[in-house]
């Protein structure tokens, strides 16, 4: 609800350090107002109740939502290298591809693949046979979507990503040999997901490996096959995921954390950064650290491990006065 | 080797969770067997000595391993993208690719390269110059072999792996200037190795880089310059060998572990998750944390580390007693 | 300064271990003095004063360094599939390729794409719209360099990495929902950087992230969007840097290391292997750990950790005696 009735033209979005004329700015914190009021900015947007007086904003409960949405209507959604199927595209016969939706330059389209309305399929991709594709969704450059993935509409898959890799199952012989366990299933995504450059999600073994509607993933992260991850979850740039975790609702998973096997992460938990989780964590927990503890007990053991090396003398030298005062007796 | 004389036709293989008609399962665990036992599945690969009655049953030492034996006898080998080379590959001349072999579109097939008997190429791979490729082996789309790299036969490289890029070496100047180290050496696969997607394995600086057969390395790992890895050997997704590290034969090492440069991992030896290794691991030894430590005083130590404010607290004590005891003595 | 007037034709440079006739070789350390005197190498870099009187030697400061820069006289630049522009590449008309550069089969060159003299792209690779790319840089097969992307001179983008792909931005809403935030900045790289294979580098999210001059990163390095990268700074595989981090010139951060977002990294600092970094680290500190501390204080907690076990049982062996002594008092 914008306050007053400014009639500006907006150009753009931008932080409040750098707004030019003609952008719009945000304060997600009362310690920016100063600059966004100094700025140049044309509008601000502002957390209601907090308006600044010299400047048209726009009042809204969370101003960082409000910078997200915004932005979104300054993305730029132009297909990179033109309007529909590029020439220099490789599209299957047995393919279907929307007319509104753009496949770029050396990308590979595979036998019945289908790609929806409005979706962008950047430059030498590959969408490996039997790939589908939802509405309005983006695939980047160089991604690589293997045979039978289905994704879903309103997601981002970007460059470098491998969706539907094998999983890594070895059956190992009595003479200490592996071998290989071919994947039959695949991996089904939902819609508004994110994934991230060089992330790689495995196939499932028998099952799909399936990621629900609305989950972000950054990048450099792997899911290994029969994985699930719930609604709305988020999981930070290379963490890694074993076989058959199953990840609940709105979970976040902090950068580089590992995971072993055939485990729950609960719906609202919270993993820190670089945490090795070896046993399920409970829906609304929050654990951290190697090997994995809750918050508040990891906190203590690491504040209490910079006392250990004084412990180490303070207990020789109990020691010494306990045999002394032994001796004394 | 069957139990009785069931005449099925078999149309697949799955979990005894999942198993319709027509598909024959397997009892890795006795837990299982009663899964197995009211499940659809025509037939049973069990334990020997553990038949289920009520069901065909193929015995065997281990039927996890029957398992895979039996899975890659229903893998589709068929090439994604057609037999032989798709009209959109672009072969150099002087390349010999196999009439048996397939190369999909959008691939480029540098200068000398050879590709042998029934190997498949998916789309836009790239195998720069003199890359030699045996039999039967699976080049997945995307997936980027450097010039000179050589590679047996029966082994997967799956989408988005790079093997034989340069390695990371610097000299420092008096500024603190790094100045890079050309690479000279190669890259060496064997036979029966599964290389994961997004895994990157660096060229030798002089000596090759060499991965030794039946090795199985997952996604997203990193493998230095002239690191040398015994045969069926194990390494899972995320972890890192620095350069020069010597992995032995049949060495397993786990998720987003980290080895430093210039060690030996020897046969038979354990490395746990996210463990980080800074010296040799003993042929046979187990080892795991950060610094990495025998796995038995690892294990005691991150109990006692649970106890470690309490002990803080207790020493504390023990002192005010102590000089209670001193001062009344 | 050659040692003596030898007059003498080398072939390349070798490692003291396997220098054979016509290699010239390096002595980086006294102890491979006699490998270097007993091999087959033609010559020997030397430290000033530690002339070889066997063999012509090169004196120099330091041998390392010299190597570096011999072995650098010694690489083949060649493009791997030929001069010019691949007839297989698909150049865009409004893309500038200085004449001495060479792009391979299958590479994308988007619109305004400027490409300098002496430049190499590799095969299959992308370079989005208005990426601008130096002189004398290389970019390998499979890179994906996204729109908007800056590369200064003398630089080398390995196969495999993703520059300019979008940050992790997301605001969530008061249901738990992600809102994807969209990225407005680009990704300026300067001269005399190398970016190691499937590294990912985020652009920014409205500033552009900043890799200086001299930087080294090695393979699957995650940079997030608006990381700032001093000149002359080191990271190693698998390290993660989260948003906005800052890092100093001459920094050295080992691999897997992690970053928390809006921290300094001073210069000349010094991340140890898997480091999580919660905090700002002082321009030339040394931190290692989980989390992470100064090197020395880890160092001690660590050895610390090793004496753990006993000590719970010494202080419950303490906790004994002391009653005792109460009971006895």
């Amino acid at each position: 609800m914008p306050n007053g009735c400014a009639d500006v033209e907006v150009a753009g979005i931008s932080s409040p350090e750098s707004a030019s004329e003609g952008m719009v700015t945000f304060v997600s914190d009362a310690k920016y107002a100063d600059k966004a009021k100094s700025s140049a900015a044309c509008a601000v947007i502002v957390k209601k109740g907090s308006v600044i007086p010299e400047k048209p904003c726009l009042e809204t409960d969370d101003p960082y939502v409000g910078y997200a949405l915004v932005a979104q209507l300054f993305e730029d959604v132009t297909p990179l290298f033109g309007a529909g199927i590029h020439p220099q595209a490789h599209i299957d016969r047995s393919a279907s591809v929307d007319s509104s939706a753009s496949v770029g330059p050396g990308t590979v389209v595979g036998p019945n693949v289908k790609i929806g309305a409005n979706s962008r399929v950047g430059a030498n991709c590959v969408l490996e046979p039997d790939v589908s594709i939802g509405e309005s969704t983006r695939i980047d450059s160089g991604a690589v979507i293997r045979y039978g993935t289905v994704i879903g509409s309103r997601t981002v898959i970007q460059s470098g990503a491998v969706i539907g890799s094998d999983g890594f199952g070895n059956a190992r012989d009595k003479d200490g040999k592996f071998i290989r366990i071919p994947c039959f299933g695949n991996v089904v995504i939902g819609d508004y997901v994110d994934i991230g450059a060089c992330t790689t999600v495995d196939r499932g073994n028998i099952e799909p490996t399936i990621i629900g509607n609305g989950v972000k993933i950054d990048n450099l992260v792997q899911i290994a096959h029969n994985v699930t991850i719930g609604d709305d979850s988020a999981i930070a740039a290379q963490a890694g995921l074993s076989g058959s975790v199953r990840v609940g609702k709105r979970a976040i998973i902090a950068g580089q954390a590992g995971f072993v096997g055939h485990i729950d992460i609960g719906d609202d938990s919270f993993v820190g950064a670089k945490a090795g989780v070896s046993k399920s964590v409970e829906p609304g927990a929050k654990v951290t650290g190697y090997p994995a503890r809750e918050f508040m007990v990891m906190r203590r053991i690491d504040a209490a491990c910079n006392h250990l090396p004084d412990l180490l003398k303070e207990v020789r030298a109990l020691r010494a006065d306990v045999e002394s005062l032994k001796n004394n007796g």
